[in-house]
């Protein structure tokens, strides 16, 4: 299989980087913006321990909402089914930042991956905390799970994006009239922009995915049984209103970033990240969404 | 397994079948209404063609919605993609009859699972034929999938869903009113209510469910492709505003029927059918959702 | 005031009837989309009983929803404060043939000018009675508005309304999934499609409309207080979304059809039919609203 | 007509202050929820000069929302029709504080008396101003309105908003990511909160709404045209969800407001105040209504 599937992905990292067809580039932000949109990696970890890259595997990336994975994992560790009380584990129907759902439904997010909800979650993570601790806890937490103490947060797009996050102002002081935020919003944002901000390359986040293969994967972070409920989330959920197409064409629980990367899981098997910085009209990578329908196919990996 | 697999349907009738907290039957048709709540049936058909059953398996009920399973995989026959025009592959976020969507959308419902796409799908199905060939190729293919002659519709709950559905009269003269149902909204209803009306026991519903096995599974009704997309749709959209949930807790494709069966998946292994006639608020039978959690933990055999 | 009356409707029907931007004829059925969108006519009927006119007065245009001013008159007659049980009194802040509020209000119609409560109106008016004893009422109750016997339902334009009218059929299924239809919801619709298939001319039209300019007007046909009332729901409601704007820039209690006509009054003072068949995009006259702001201001006639 | 009016007045606080069912008090902040809910008073400013008062007509009370019609005035003034492209002029048909329609309409508010719409209109006042420089503007205005210089901001108020504005904070921030706020979020809320903080007494307030009055009234603030308009909105979305039915029982322009108070116009004739703290459902005051919907009844004042 090793040599298989370093063919597989030399093959979709030659065919998708000269593809001319790349999506839209995220704008919202200049640091995001300025993204170079030619560029392309992937890389797969194998519950057995080994890792295949292709592209540009070592050029770290803004890993934005993929983050909202880790910090489920950490918000469920400090409090467990607790967090359900807050956020719901439905599919939204709406785009990730939409905010009529949670006037519908008087403030409860309808799941973790919606911005709405991933505000909740980290605001659960805080717990009274200054930021700096919660996001101590949360680079501890991923740096662990990749075993590479060199993930770090860009300060600089984290500014930006509080200079510029109108709308997740607009999403945390509804939560907080609704009673659904223990601390102060602008804390759970500057946290919440903070760990968005994370930067990475593929390698790392496939290896900081591995934790949701599952099995006797190394290294465990979570229970078995969290881990299954993580990546049917992330089916469901992890790709905002694209998720019902992200299951229909690829079946494989995976959670993307605006950033362009997608981390998907291969249960049993395998993590997988890919990288491409365009992305389609539901905000989810469009070469990255090819990458992983390509790849699922031709491993056969797909849990349908 | 075998033996093993006896055992735990045996334990799960025994201590469900005295469950007091069943849910609510239907009540909006006096068919349905007057079904006995304490009924309860499961049966596994397996990958390699063994069938185990536990409690009222030779009962038969009404699969309402678990037939749109059916009716999907015959529209996907005669249309292929050509059905995604019509009808998209994204959870709804709705209840199964809300028609907020549909206006919001312009007519396009969301999933071929909730009542306006499943009309959608039964007008293609139709395809300008009268109602009773449609039916014909329905049972056809539901008893060729059972390998069971012995699967009928009753007359009596399709008469009386017509004189009681005034909500799904409103979704099909609201489809035409977009131009989105071909032919004629009394004649589409018609057949939509008859293969609703379907009557089947787990057995027959287990084994009918065997074609979405996938793998080299008998009988063969679609490709593997195919099978693989079908169960992603289950799984995000099969259990309508409780999808998120019933992948959490049981992380298998399944559909349900506000009948209180459930046809459930496990790619590669098995299709389990389960009923029984109580549902939550979501409408879906609640102890057949504790069955299938139970069976899925058991058997390891969530796909996550 | 006579020769200054005369006057103001020559200039207005001088300048507007060569405007080059007139709006758009409506097109859902034939026999609508074929008026000949150049024509234009005001009558305007004053409390001591005089008519003045300029234009097509002569000619008959199709009334639409202007009719359902006189329903509603004739419902309230009927029914009295009971059938507020059925339908509300609010502007809807959606388009008049929107059913997302029915849903979220449970099948209650905002106001009964917005379609929904307009059939619920016409279910009030036809009371388990044949859909040709209601429409002979309503005749009755039209032509003694008008004291002319001479105004007649074109039933060319009720089929084809039928035949076109879908999203009619939906609202009123939806209204009967909810219980809010005491009759047929065929026999409701074919009442109501009679009913806005009213043709008439400016001139029936403005002497029609004299029973709502209260004061000692003659005819009396209901009561002042009834007038006032149904007076107030036409300017808060009578331009579906439109209704806002109209109240900014006319100032006065009015209710549009889609045939092109508004029915405008000056409480205590008189009634005002104008006609050009072009729209505007909600659905309202749009060279007729422009009439009713020059008349208005030219007469000093606003209510404000 | 004084005698009368002054005994049409003590009539209905004699009938009203004793009234058991005065619907709720506001609790959202302490300093409205303190208020004695047993008070009443009604004012009345004739065109030609007179004032006829009863019941607590020298006790302060928060205007809150009836501020939205004096800032809307000052905006109209700076700004003229240019203000429109920001805000609509059409009811909403939802709640004052939803902000489900400013997502549907991308960041546009219905009408500038629902709380998103009024934040748009101070935002215009504020134009870039220091907020303390847009309060005196507002209060030079409705102290020359009402020709009195008593008239004050109550500082605790506007910080206790402040506190518990996290919905208004949603709303401006929800608007800020749409591009329509020109002025920082906070420094907007400061001068809303601020002037929705004004504090004054039924006199005050019946002789600060007679610019409303038109025709030749003192003192001229504004053109009629403009005064027409000012009417024309507070008939149509004044009493936000509950405006047509206002509008059905009273048939005259008002603004409520959350403390209490009514501002209502009967053109060329009068301006009225009326206050009691009980709200009903609609956040509009209960005896405040039956008192406004008493006089329009006796002194046969409705427009319609």
């Amino acid at each position: 299989m090793p040599a298989q599937m370093q063919q597989i992905l030399d093959a979709i990292n030659t065919d998708l980087r000269d593809d001319p067809d790349r999506g839209e580039v995220a704008s919202y932000i200049p640091e995001l913006g300025q993204v170079d949109p030619h560029q392309f990696a992937i890389t797969v970890a194998t519950a057995d321990g080994q890792i295949y890259s292709a592209g540009d595997a070592t050029t770290r990336f803004s890993a934005q909402s993929i983050t909202k994975v880790f910090t489920l994992a950490i918000a469920l560790g400090r409090s467990g089914d607790q967090l359900w009380r807050r956020v719901g584990r439905e599919p939204s129907g709406t785009a990730f930042n939409s905010i009529v759902q949670l006037e519908h439904e008087r403030g409860r997010p309808r799941n973790p991956f919606v911005n709405a909800g991933a505000i909740v979650t980290t605001d659960e993570v805080l717990a009274g905390r200054e930021p700096r601790e919660a996001l101590a806890e949360f680079l501890s937490f991923i740096r662990a799970a990749a075993e590479d103490d060199d993930i770090h947060i860009n300060a600089d797009v984290a500014r930006s994006e509080t200079a510029h996050g109108h709308r997740n102002f607009a999403h945390a002081h509804f939560l907080a009239s609704f009673g659904n935020l223990k601390n102060d919003p602008d804390k759970v944002l500057g946290t919440y922009f903070h760990h968005c901000a994370t930067e990475l390359t593929t390698t790392q986040l496939a290896r900081a995915g591995r934790f949701l293969i599952g099995a006797d994967c190394h290294p465990r972070m979570v229970s078995l049984d969290r881990v299954r409920r993580l990546n049917a989330l992330m089916l469901t959920c992890g790709h905002y209103d694209g998720s019902g197409e992200f299951a229909y064409r690829v079946g494989l629980p995976a959670k993307s970033g605006v950033g362009g990367g997608i981390l998907g899981v291969v249960p049993g098997k395998a993590s997988i990240a890919v990288w491409s910085p365009g992305l389609d009209r539901n905000g989810n990578s469009k070469l990255g969404t090819e990458a992983m329908e390509r790849l699922a196919r031709e491993m056969d990996w797909s849990v349908f």
